[in-house]
């Protein structure tokens, strides 16, 4: 039922699996009256809490949010930075939900090495780590490296 | 000590005091390493729930958010998606913090007479409605209006 | 068959109408797939030279990118910073097409004075400053200001 | 002096170096007052054309546009949507400068399949497809597919 990797390792079966659940029950707050695609997230921090998002659109599309960085944004303004998975839902059948890149950045933000579980409404999912899921990636390191100027 | 206006007449000046003093407390949990700029924002549900926001950065610039829209995530987030004030708190010394046009589009998607105030680090406050901080606002219902097409 | 102002005081009526004639032409560049509301801009910078642009939408929409947008970032990457006026078109019949508000922000990062021109699709327009569609901006200068820290 | 890979097959080595040349001097445009990190790209088309882009900051850091943007949206904007490549360049020394996520999900509404050319100042660069830097991509194809509702 679940493709389970080096990435998951530090979740039991129990844990990941109430993830998933809850990044399907999330799904159902998603305002999304343009694209009528609803997505759900479900993030777990460092501390065990949970955090659940979902996308909220808008009529300028560019102002929309995804459910993935509802849940990051959601979780750091309570102050939590550290971050173990996130679960992501969706409702195309069959199909596992995989981020957009906007959110593989924001995920990036706070560390390469957490676990993305893509997820198919069947609850099954697959488990990739944030630096998969964005291969050489820039991050917040990379802005303060000595520069070549007046090139 | 501050601006009234009709717009923060449904709200008593404790409920006020309250809300901004949140924003400010909101402040503290800001992710802003690029900017070195903390803001917060509270949030007043129609239902009387409050939900905090601060700003959180990101090494790629664009998908940073600001602290009103992650108050506003959030409380969607949770079912909730009529609002009857937001406050929104920064740090300039002696200035009212006003929101970004992103924040205005993202408010205005849920309205257009609810109260925002612009605060300064000494808690006064300037009350203004989300159409008056966003004139001649584009919204929901334009998207479906009759079109003139192949013009 | 306009609505005049102080604002578009320094446009000869001929200038405007050829602005918005090429706003509503770019219009047909438009890339919407998903909300089929084509968009166009043209913008007149300080040199007499006009960048147009029209919306670019994107399946994940948060990185879709607005008409007034487009030509912006255009004429900075050419080199232009100052700019005189936008107009901007779209296909909602007999109305004014406003700018969302993230366009507002980013037309105020490079001044307030200049005049935007709001289109209906038979070329009629209303002008108004950035200023007027975004009161109380918070902008460039607002950064650097003294701060209350460690509030 | 480059890792050459399948993805560039098609272009020739003076070619890429024209490109590769192109991304680093269309960075001298870059408007980026907050970051100081300065971003150049350039743009093949399938028809041989190429635009340039540079990051355009804004005050409202969520409202900055990536280098790899513009010349995207300013292609698309001029009629133009089969890309061959695109060159990034920055300033960090000896460093490949990579796309960040939201550029990455921008790319691949254009397709998977076309070459990404990672530069470093000295201009030496590695090759990378679309698809290979947003792996489990979610595009276009994938809004429309049949859904699980009512869940
Ligand atoms: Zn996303
Ligand atoms: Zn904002
Ligand atoms: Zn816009
Ligand atoms: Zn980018």
């Amino acid at each position: 039922m679940a493709e389970k990797s080096a990435a998951s390792a530090s979740l039991s079966d129990e844990q990941i699996q109430e993830l998933v659940a809850k990044s399907h029950q999330a799904k159902k707050k998603a305002y999304a009256p343009y694209s009528n695609f609803h997505v759900g997230a479900a993030l777990l921090t460092e501390d065990g809490i949970t955090f659940t998002g979902c996308n909220v659109e808008n009529a300028a599309y560019p102002v929309s949010c995804c459910a993935e960085r509802t849940a990051i944004f959601k979780a750091v303004s309570e102050g939590y930075k550290a971050f173990r998975a996130i679960a992501i839902a969706g409702e195309v059948e069959n199909e596992f939900l995989a981020p957009c890149g906007s959110c593989r950045q924001v995920m990036r933000e706070f560390g390469t090495d957490w676990t993305v579980y893509l997820t198919k409404p069947d609850l099954s999912y697959r488990a990739m780590t944030v630096g998969e899921l964005l291969p050489c990636h820039f991050g917040p390191e990379d802005l303060n490296k000595p520069k070549v100027k007046g090139q």
